[in-house]
């Protein structure tokens, strides 16, 4: 009798999983139960979908539930919700219309992902009240956008979803206010990254209201205003953005362990507490590759990866989730920013570092080549040991360069290590000194004790 | 008294070194001779000015001779060539206008570069025949090209200078025929580079003649025709780059030691078989990173930091001048190509390695992002220890992709250590899996063993 590998979620980890897992073992039964209607579809796409760059839902879908029914032979159930895990007898508890089963199961992934957060905002009910996680909500702002021809758009949260929707709202001709009740926005890239990201921002027209929780939402029906402490804005589109948190609560319920993320705990192979439960993707956690600490990353590439790599394990050939490094990008109209690792001062001396950083601007291509952009990259790292913790970088052109850092975090490079790295350079594409060693060899400076 | 520390050669390497070494030790002479007029000069950046994109070779100086004498305190000399030295005595003798003189030193810096090779052709010596590898001749090919306008080029050579001149040459508006002795152009980034390459220069209205050896220029006084076993082409401006050579006879001839490369010998902090006598940039060798054994890589950023070190180094803090990946980047109009480490299987074989290969094609962004762009990415590793030996890249956009395996190189990571990297994930910047990860994806494929 073949084994069963069941999977709950039917978005990135869950599919890549699935899809491995089915490749690796063409006698495994392959059952994924997803609640709603969209499997693996690229949520980071949704922002360019309402802004008008890409033209419809349907081209964000890697693969559709048929291709993964009849070309991978993947037992894919959409508007299935699993409601319950057994993990002592090996079985989920499935509810699809007015039915009700039990689904057994030989190895079970939990890849039910996360949600966005919804604050207890007065009027979270409101007409064109929006949070964007999920692509019928995609789906909605875009339709509100074009039918309802809104004004002035309110998005509440500076984090990247937040900074993405207000690109694609002014793009779309709408006034748009920004919210954030932190000083600066894009709180995880740092402050030299959010200075000039916040400056742009207003070069463009976004209003920026910093330092400012929002209190709730005014209007009738529709909404008309964001409330505030000092007052209210008017709005007649609302979009929030205050971050996610992981679906974990089923696991919890199941006596799945939950980490003090609020994701499921796993081990290197995402192997839950449970031998046979494994789970990954938003709703997980991962190891942090600098600090070794379980972290919630919750984002597309952690997904992809740990899910093919427990298709892997399940079909008899164990392989690592990989790490972590919290490796982010975003557009900003014309700016991108990114960032890895640990930037900020005290979550590095938690884990036991004694961070010094440095901040450095150098232009994208040789100083006197055609369109050479400035970019700003800070680089955080340990004084004793002098390896590197993290980097972040913001600038019109050549930000993909955070992944020589991101490279250099996994192998736990050194700040001298980094400014030997024999890196590209013709005057068209960078500086003799990428602007990544340049940071390196500064701080290397200050790195130097006096003798 | 003071000590004498003397530089010969005023470009990347001895200029980094002898500013380096003074900001370090305010007591220390400092003396540089060169021969030239020019230094720290940003030979790389010559084919642009030929182009018209950078409007004067002053553009190309980082560093003017005054700023180096009055605001370094360095005691520079141009058109002082340094035409003997005597390692034992520790002194170097001096010619300059009719003088001559021996120059005492402390510790000596051998920087004097390399020499564009020039064939035996016949012809060689009429007008219209160039080299490019300083910056008069650089000044003679826009001279010639501005005054004398001539509308059919040759080049012969299909490296990086002869790809660089082509494009900056048909971009003034001449028909350009480029020779190239071998089946491809770009013989160090390998075939796959080459092919698109080679595809795009043709579209572009470059006449490629690959598998074409040159065995001379026709002419009077001014060239006419490039003479091949096959006939002749028409040509009334010819640019040979063809590679270059180390200077290193000065060195071999006092005792220095010069490499199998023909380079001069160096350790890891540069130094010669002399204590006393270091040599840094196009003339010393650097250690591959990759092979650990020597190598000569004659690129600016090697010279520009093996010098610094040096700097360091003479200055009393021992300082390695750090290894070369042979990594490399060119423009060729619209496209970008870029390799590092060993990509040529015999030279793998050679080091040791059993290598393979996998050539993929992705793209630059998400498949629905606008403007995504296909990037073709080959990577090498090893097959038994699964190390990454080598990578090239070529496309639209994003081949400075290159880092991040020139990253992986330093710190020796296997194939599925490249496959974890958590590299920078949103629509406009890659794909989820950047097409780096997925080249080490598949190649993780065909390094698994039949079990």
């Amino acid at each position: 009798m073949s084994e069963t590998f069941v999977v709950v979620g039917g978005d990135a980890a869950g599919m890549s999983a699935a899809s491995k897992a089915r490749r690796e073992d063409p006698d495994l039964d392959v059952v994924v139960f997803e609640k709603g209607d969209w499997v693996s579809y690229a949520a980071c796409g949704m922002p360019y979908y309402v802004k008008g760059d890409v033209d419809s839902l349907d081209d964000l879908v890697q693969v559709t539930p048929d291709e993964f029914r009849t070309e991978r032979d993947i037992d894919l159930r959409t508007n299935h919700e699993v409601v319950g895990i057994d993990p002592e007898a090996r079985t989920v508890t499935v509810a699809a219309d007015d039915d009700r089963f039990e689904q057994p199961y030989d190895q079970l992934l939990v890849a039910t992902g996360a949600r966005a957060i919804e604050p207890p905002f007065d009027g979270m009910g409101l007409e064109g009240v929006f949070t964007i996680h999920d692509m019928d909500e995609a789906d909605a702002i875009h339709t509100h956008v074009t039918e309802s021809h809104p004004e002035t758009a309110a998005i509440v949260g500076g984090g990247y979803v937040g900074i993405e929707m207000a690109e694609a709202l002014a793009s779309r001709g709408l006034d748009v206010h920004l919210f954030e009740m932190l000083p600066h926005v894009l709180q995880p890239f740092g402050e030299s990254v959010a200075e000039v990201v916040e400056d742009h921002l207003r070069d463009r027209g976004v209003e920026l209201h910093l330092d400012t929780p929002v209190e709730g939402f005014g209007g009738e029906d529709n909404v008309t205003a964001v409330d505030l402490e000092s007052g209210t804005v008017p709005a007649d589109i609302v979009v929030v953005g205050v971050g996610v948190e992981p679906n974990a609560e089923l696991a919890a319920d199941a006596g799945i362990e939950v980490g003090e993320t609020g994701a499921i705990a796993t081990d290197e192979y995402g192997r839950t507490n449970y031998e046979t439960v494994f789970a990954a993707g938003d709703c997980a956690e991962a190891t942090n590759v600098v600090t070794g600490e379980p972290d919630h990353v919750p984002l597309a590439l952690t997904a992809n990866r740990s899910g093919r790599a427990i298709g892997q394990t399940v079909t008899g050939t164990p392989t690592p989730v990989g790490g972590t490094a919290g490796t982010a990008i975003v557009k900003a109209f014309d700016l991108g920013a990114a960032r890895t690792g640990i930037l900020d001062e005290s979550r590095a001396r938690e884990a036991g570092f004694d961070p010094v950083s440095v901040e450095i601007t150098a232009p994208t291509r040789a100083h006197y080549y055609p369109g050479a952009e400035e970019l700003t990259v800070t680089l955080v790292a340990d004084r004793d040991s002098e390896r590197v913790l993290g980097a972040s970088v913001v600038g019109r052109e050549g930000v993909k360069r955070i992944d020589t850092v991101a490279t250099a975090l996994h192998s736990g490079l050194t700040v001298p290590d980094v400014e030997q790295l024999d890196l590209a350079y013709a005057p068209p594409f960078s500086p003799v000194w990428d602007p990544v060693a340049t940071a390196a060899r500064v701080l290397s400076g200050s790195l130097e004790r006096p003798e």
